[in-house]
């Protein structure tokens, strides 16, 4: 497939999608920060996926592409690669559904993160990463297996699925100025862009990546699909080297802006919302926090006076690692 | 004033304390975290003052007192001592009621709570506390200035105040089994009673203390009130060295049993309900949290089969301390 303008998801696949998780993922809540409020200068909406089952929005996806299987599909069981919030997404979506799930991990992820990914019954397949490339071994396993591969973002389905948290914060709140959202592999984003031009058309659509991981950035303005190395960045969601084919479609379609920030600026994003808001966000999900606390300084984002939605990706954080960013 | 079994306070207050801050102190929702259930066999409802105003419980209690002075006091203004969250309620309450508030603070409190507090508009008075009792300064610059002292918790309206979160919690979530409150000067406990005793007759109240804070146990088993010196521990919302006598006239009327948690499991408790609730908790919000989880162990506190409700008292935390906590 190479890239088209083509866009290959509706807001008839998000509304869709909607349905099909009703009941199964929870209607995040919508929470407000007086004190952000007056950093900004702006209203902002912040839609908490950390609060969503797995602890990130990743379940919607996931369980939109799981549940639409037919019976052989699901017979046969399913197969993904992510050491990540993906991984038991599909894992926990999986035993929901009565699906086999093979979850290809990198044997030095984190041991916490593999054996939750089994405590939600996946079988985890460990890998070598300094031998292996995991979407070879992926590809030859679903091939011998005959499972069905679910992608962690670059998939329709996927894709309509992480477009609900936009639909059900526009459900909330009305209209909004502007709508920010995290950029690694571009599924949130792409997602949320789709809900947004159909029901905001005006809304100011903006994707924010790590500084060090500034691919979609280049992809979004070249409109090549740009290729990285996979960045170092506290925002582990967004250690992606490149958007998909049909994200880059999306979001070349419909986002206004991609901007990136630095590790540091998420880290200091991450403390306001801790201290000030009581809930524990990942360093991914502040992406697009920090563009709206940072922007003042560098006039990226004008929030003065605006009304301000942002999707706060998740909050699966490794505590002990606290230490080192709140000193 | 002595100890007496009379009890100061009524449900009749603490309803009264409800219509005094409606629409100031935030109803704060009440959460449940699968994990947590799983857990401890229980169905466990979580009264989320975390997400209060000034991040405790405390604001409840000062609004209401503060907001029930006559015209004269109010001119003249508010004292309290407190290097903790009721100081910032009795700076907040004041601000909003337009009330000169001075809080007495010693020197060497964390330069970030004398900030805060500051921020709220207050006068901060600081005092050497190895030179000086923060009580007789008090009393000293109350009597000076005409100043009317808001103390921390031995108080018929803070007491009052803080029952108005347990009146909500059985507004919302109907019968309980069990409830808990952790019990630093009682002010929470007391005012928790109250309200259980009146709404839910059956329902066993359990307060919960430091280990190294022991006091509020040995007065609730003698009677009398017994002092101690500041316990040292992670739980800074029960560093107090004694009950006060209206709250221990309540609480030796009302609550049916007292127990202890180490700052171990309050570590324990807390990593899991950051990790799992993605909510950011106190320690000394972890008191009756830990005493459920740990119980299976020990015994303490029979939860299987049970609706238990916990009051989780704050979210104020010096996130410089993870590194230590985390490891």
């Amino acid at each position: 497939m190479t890239p088209t303008t083509t866009i290959p998801v509706t807001i008839d696949d998000v509304r869709s999608a909607a349905e099909q998780i009703r009941g199964v993922a929870h209607r995040t809540p919508v929470l407000t920060s007086g004190a952000i409020n007056e950093l900004t200068g702006a209203e902002v909406f912040f839609k908490c996926e950390n609060l969503q089952r797995v602890g990130a929005f990743k379940f919607r996806g996931a369980f939109n592409a799981l549940s639409r299987l037919g019976d052989e599909d699901r017979a046969r069981g399913v197969l993904t690669f992510s050491s990540g919030n993906h991984a038991q997404a599909v894992a926990l979506s999986a035993r929901l559904l009565g699906i086999h799930a093979a979850i290809v991990m990198p044997r030095n992820a984190p041991p916490v993160k593999l054996a939750a990914t089994r405590g939600y019954g996946a079988e985890v397949i460990e890998f070598d990463p300094s031998e292996e490339s995991r979407e070879a071994l992926a590809k030859q396993l679903g091939a011998e297996r005959g499972l069905t591969i679910i992608p962690p973002f670059d998939h329709p389905h996927v894709i309509a699925g992480q477009g609900t948290a936009a639909l059900e914060l526009f459900e909330e709140v009305g209209g909004l100025d502007i709508i920010a959202a995290p950029c690694g592999g571009g599924g949130l984003l792409s997602g949320t862009s789709i809900a947004t031009r159909a029901i905001a058309p005006g809304c100011r659509i903006i994707g924010v990546e790590p500084e060090l991981g500034d691919d979609g950035l280049r992809s979004h303005r070249s409109g090549e699909l740009v290729k990285i190395d996979v960045p170092d960045t506290i925002a582990d969601g967004a250690r992606t080297n490149s958007l998909g084919e049909l994200t880059l479609a999306i979001i070349r379609a419909n986002v206004d802006a991609m901007m990136t920030m630095p590790d540091d600026a998420l880290i200091r994003a991450m403390r306001l919302v801790w201290e000030r808001m009581k809930i524990v966000v990942e360093p991914t999900a502040c992406l697009p926090i920090a563009a709206l606390l940072e922007a003042g300084r560098e006039g990226k984002i004008d929030t003065a006076g605006k009304r301000v939605g942002v999707i706060v990706s998740g909050g699966n954080v490794d505590l002990t690692k606290c230490g080192d960013w709140f000193r």
